[in-house]
């Protein structure tokens, strides 16, 4: 039962402008960690199974920049969207390509641009998962990350009975998938005990693809049509991407699903969304400023500071996030970071 | 009786790093008015005497940048110090110059680095002086601008009794010089009407002289020794300015001459000595923001922003002096706009 891991890196993190930019998306961003994320994540699946099994989903836009950064990654296992049309589209082009070649192998899908900071538990975690998938084959699974603040930018999986439990890991039924909520109702979801919904998932390609036939036949029909002559052909990706409708995995399926479980892990885990976020998943001075580049701080507290080639200095400020980009400069309060997409967009 | 105007122009501007430096400090920028403040107050010089007449002290390294700005400008008539030592040594070395052309002429001195928004209420206010100095040749004639808030970054000056007056202007005795207050100090000055202290003069070159000769008679020495020959040398200005104590005019001169008088006036002044003050001084957007280059503002108000090169974008900040530099950036609150010229000293 090999292991086919799926690394979503469509996104354009947005959030994180001006650093992050259309064809240098985050993802190809190392954050001041030392690789980029999209290699971190590589190197971290890789340590799992073959490069030969490991995809890469993503724009056309960014792919040369995707090859450059994983250059043992089979060219063919880079699958181009023609256009982004959310998860459910890509897991489902994904799962028709893994079962051309392995019908029976198990899909794992992970997004790109998060950062893991004990890979040890992530892979226990996944091989937990496995070994669970060979009991109950039909199961879907996600991994369900136990939260450390009630954030709002993240969904919550609300989980239920423990099916089965190995090694300080436990298998729970999905009860339910909350969308991001606010403040008071992260509160009341951690208090439930619900966890992150991080868009990690871990099931066999052959019931992915039964789910898909039975909760989203329009697009299983549509998925199935990119095949001709026994291959997925570039008209058929094309013809595919341009009739399917948007749906995300977890609205399209994973709700839906009478078989869905939930691992709840614990590895380090930060989606870096926002300049808020990767100020606290960074390390910062006493002060608790997080810098990188040449930056002169005075009398300022809890900044997150980001010069790529001029020098930044702040004097008198807290809770700034001051990013120098190639070709733009943003100034906010962090907890204005979630609205840095929306003006990205903006300008765009 | 003709009229020789100086300005002095040796500053370096550091409170406005980082868009000032060293070698193009802030009177060889426009500041958004279009005509660099140099410019700016030599064609106001120029509508009130020969370009002959006209000198400006500087140091060398700005010198060059002072040719380009005021090509008319006769090459003699800029006087290079090899080093800044305050305003007392420079009058004396322009006076002395001065004085070997036309010994009888009125000298009138001024900032390099002011905007004047009413031009013609200057020239009434500095005719006006000239009109006391010929019937009170022996007085030293400083303009006072009538305050319109309490600024702590700027000496006062208390006017005593009228003297005389015309056309709506009038001479006062000066009863006292006051240094830079703090704001309880400042509101007080305000209340009894004290004026600010803007470095402008107007006296007699033969005045001025005299004045050194009684109240720094040893930095009088010294300027007499830089002629030689009936001429000032270059080997002359050296040692002079090698062996003088850095005084300023005010404290050397007025604060004890027993012949000082004071013109209160309103043109429009400002030093624009820092951001914040660039900030009031130039026109703002209906949030109050005050923005050159490619800004773009979101839910912000009262922001100083300057950008040079990159789009600056804000998103929810307020009263924030942002500006992009050539080698760095600067953010800081408008009113920690003075702390920024310790920081430059020290970056340097």
């Amino acid at each position: 039962m090999a292991i086919h891991a799926v690394i979503m890196a469509g996104g354009r993190g947005e959030r994180l402008w001006p650093f992050s930019k259309p064809d240098r998306p985050k993802q190809l961003h190392a954050f001041g960690t030392g690789k980029s994320l999209i290699r971190s994540t590589y190197e971290r699946l890789a340590g799992m199974t073959d490069s030969s099994r490991i995809y890469v989903v993503t724009g056309e836009d960014i792919a040369a920049g995707i090859r450059e950064h994983l250059p043992e990654l089979p060219a063919e296992n880079i699958l181009l969207e023609p256009v982004g049309r959310n998860t459910a589209p890509c897991i489902a082009y994904a799962a028709l390509h893994i079962s051309r070649k392995d019908p029976d192998g198990v899909m794992a899908v992970f997004p790109a641009d998060h950062l893991v900071g004990k890979p040890e538990r992530f892979h226990e975690a996944i091989g937990f998962g496995i070994g669970c998938l060979a009991r109950r084959p039909g199961l879907l699974i996600t991994l369900g990350l136990v939260p450390d603040h009630p954030e709002t930018g993240y969904g919550y999986i609300a989980p239920g009975e423990a099916l089965e439990g190995a090694g300080g890991l436990e298998l729970r039924r999905v009860l339910a998938f909350r969308e991001k909520p606010d403040g008071e109702k992260a509160r009341e979801y951690i208090a439930q005990g619900c966890l992150w919904n991080a868009g990690m998932f871990i099931w066999r390609v052959g019931a992915i693809l039964e789910a898909f036939r039975k909760h989203l036949p329009v697009m299983y029909g549509q998925a199935m049509a990119m095949v001709s002559g026994g291959e997925i052909t570039p008209g058929g990706v094309s013809a595919f991407y341009s009739a399917v409708e948007p749906v995300s995995i977890d609205y399209g399926i994973m709700e839906k699903a009478s078989d869905a479980g939930v691992i709840p892990a614990e590895f380090g885990w930060d989606d870096i969304g926002s300049w808020d976020a990767l100020g606290k998943a960074l390390p910062s001075d006493e002060a608790g400023n997080t810098c990188r580049g040449e930056v002169v701080v005075e009398d300022s507290r809890g900044n997150v500071v980001w010069a790529t080639g001029k020098k930044i200095a702040l004097i008198g400020v807290n809770d700034l996030v001051v990013v120098e980009g190639e070709d733009a400069i943003l100034v906010c309060p962090r907890n204005r970071s979630q609205d840095v997409g929306r003006l990205a967009k903006k300008l765009k």
